[in-house]
């Protein structure tokens, strides 16, 4: 198995004598899964490339490390998203390495895809800026098993707490960071503190919940640097109002499983959680592209890569200016726009059409939540905080939620959520799970 | 932390003056629940402890196995259960030993718990018959855990036939394989079919998912032997409609990673599910009490251990007769009962009466389901087969559920998966999950 498309058996085989252009795209998160769609009625076989067998909505994702929605209300199944588009294949596997001047995606295990397009979207992970040892003590959330880790870490917290006998051991076990003060960490700190204040409120004997210290440490000198300054600080006041710690200007300097020091204080914690900065995944690596800090490649107006003209990189993975000359944001909305640029362009390419197509980030709007009744939109031409603003971010998630179930499943659990002040995944499973 | 009640802290300590009676019940299952409920107006303090921090509807486990649903659905926080129940605490932590003469129950970590009536309902595990090592490969279904293995496994399975050019490996990785012929494999093997005949059916290119072989292995001359001939021949030919090969008589003779050995025949498989037979908790060890050959333990009349009437065993790890000498089976609805009985006998106790209890099984009737509209129920004085049964069994088990929460949301996962044939819950995490 080292050749891709001649190896393969089946059905593929008998596409071999009338081989259509083959679009290989990694990774099936927005970038990705739009690329995939926008290539759908273009005459070639689309290979969709992915380590997992779903597509993640992770902007949920803090919300199941919080207990209140299960992983699978949050995924859908790659194939299940394709399985009406004809030309796309799905094919789990994990990518070791691109070889651009054959053409070829090599797999891990050795086998090799070839592409005539490949769109490169395999999205970011958490950086720990040198630290990578902090990562078992505080780990970043952008993984369902980074999800149910947290949530395992937060929950046995109190259950630990309220076997404690010493009361300076209650107290860290009690006590909850999260170190980044970006729309993760806020949203995080939020969710904890609910989680503390109501959800738990009157089920512990030994212990008091809320009396938890929530402590939320951004090294900057605000909250929610995407955010105007007033929204920022408004966000900071509902944070405070739940009962939140609002740590700024100070840089985390150490991180062991006793707790953290910051700004020249040590602060025992059993429970860390890290949400302060994200590196791009490899992609810069296996093209021999040029790359920024993070690690995202430098790509040309049409979001392909300077030298290899049918290799494109978009969403986190990519480096990309607005029309302000500003960085295109990490989110989900650029990221889609990309994927759906990227297929845009090879198809037209497909078409016979070569003229240069520059992509052009347009910025809908930012939504951050802060917890119950609390959230800050910005439009641009409007702002909004308070319940607008969060009802706005609950309608907005669920509508972009992919399938109908999630869709129907996720808004039950939160009217559930809403009425009954609990939450409904508050299993601790995996790992230490079992005491 | 040597001596439980005198060295705990807080709202305990001021109780100690005016110590109340102390029940620990061991285990959060069925059982265990049923005895605290039976407290909850007794004048003791109720301690349940539990590895877990949850109570799991084990009867649906399977469906988290397959897909159907989410962990979080059929699991309830058990302080969540027996949070308005005043005279209850809960503690997570794991027993590792019982010391009856000085009336402690001794915790993992060395803390121990004192008790002046004690309820083990520790449940049971997967017993692999003296090959404790064909559990890597076929792993049983106990646990959240196991059932989130399995699925994955499952999952996988459908993935790397997708991957694989090699024909005789392709047949390996679609070949399933449960062991076993009661109603947990049963029911595994019909929902396994359904995975493939169904749900997956449109979603592969280079595999047909409906040609995956589905083997359901019994070592004894017939399936379900807790039911009458005609229903498990019924829910034999039900299983074959499904497309599951039933192989009876013959014993699996060996198990290892590309398959099994049953009948002096080898089957080369990938994905092997044990359900095959069960062992009791250690209890029996614990207490230095007479067990059967499944390591139960042979209680007197009132559940309570010969020499031992302030120690009651309940739920699969005991061994109780019903009044025809039968032993009364390791089902919910028996459980329930005996805890009840068991609470009830010390809150009688407490209560200044020691007259002889003796507890009395009571069988509702048996369920069992085999897939869509296939089901079988026997009530002893009436037997179901077919849509009838399965409605029965569906109703059944969403009325046990127990909170409002996942009755609700079961309820609508199954309404969905009934009207479009697919399965909601289809991640591959943890382990392997991500390739």
């Amino acid at each position: 198995m080292d050749s891709g498309a001649l190896d393969r058996q089946g059905r593929m085989a008998i596409n071999g004598d009338t081989r259509q252009p083959r679009v290989l795209i990694l990774g099936a998160g927005f970038g990705g899964l739009s690329a995939a769609k926008a290539l759908r009625n273009a005459p070639c076989e689309v290979v969709v490339i992915d380590r997992r067998n779903y597509h993640l909505f992770q902007p949920l994702l803090y919300q199941v490390a919080t207990a209140a929605l299960s992983p699978a209300e949050i995924a859908s199944p790659i194939r299940s998203i394709l399985s009406r588009q004809k030309n796309a294949r799905v094919l789990m596997a994990r990518v070791a390495g691109i070889d651009s001047a054959r053409k070829r995606v090599v797999l891990q295990g050795g086998r090799e895809e070839a592409f005539d397009y490949l769109v490169v979207a395999t999205g970011a992970r958490h950086a720990y800026f040198g630290h990578d040892d902090w990562e078992r003590y505080a780990p970043g959330l952008k993984k369902i098993e980074d999800a149910t880790d947290i949530r395992r870490r937060i929950l046995l917290g109190f259950e630990r707490a309220e076997a404690a006998a010493d009361p300076e051991a209650r107290k860290a076990l009690l006590t909850f960071v999260v170190i980044g003060g970006g729309a993760t960490g806020v949203e995080m700190a939020g969710a904890i503190a609910e989680v503390a204040h109501w959800a738990l409120a009157d089920e512990f004997r030994e212990i008091d919940p809320t009396q938890a210290r929530i402590v939320l440490i951004e090294a900057g000198p605000r909250l929610l640097p995407a955010f105007p300054e007033d929204l920022a600080a408004h966000a900071r006041r509902a944070l405070e109002q739940l009962g939140v710690e609002v740590q700024l200007g100070r840089a985390v300097e150490a991180c062991d499983e006793t707790g953290i020091v910051y700004g020249g204080a040590r602060l025992p914690a059993c429970t860390i959680v890290w949400a302060a900065g994200v590196q791009a995944s490899p992609a810069a690596k296996w093209l021999g592209a040029e790359k920024d800090r993070a690690g995202r490649v430098i790509v040309a107006k049409d979001l392909s890569v300077p030298g290899h003209p049918d290799i494109f990189v978009i969403g986190d993975t990519a480096l990309v200016m607005d029309d302000k000359g500003q960085p295109v944001p990490g989110i989900a909305p650029a990221a889609k726009q990309m994927g759906r640029h990227a297929g845009r362009v090879i198809a037209a390419r497909l078409a016979g059409r070569t003229e240069a197509q520059p992509f052009r980030y347009v910025h809908a709007g930012s939504l951050a939540t802060i917890g119950r009744s609390a959230a800050i939109a910005d439009f641009g031409w409007i702002r909004l905080k308070g319940r607008i603003a969060w009802w706005l971010w609950g309608i907005a998630h669920i509508y972009f939620l992919i399938d109908f179930r999630s869709r129907f499943i996720v808004a039950l659990q939160w009217l559930w959520s809403y009425i009954t002040f609990r939450r409904g995944a508050r299993l601790i499973t995996g790992g230490d799970g079992e005491m």
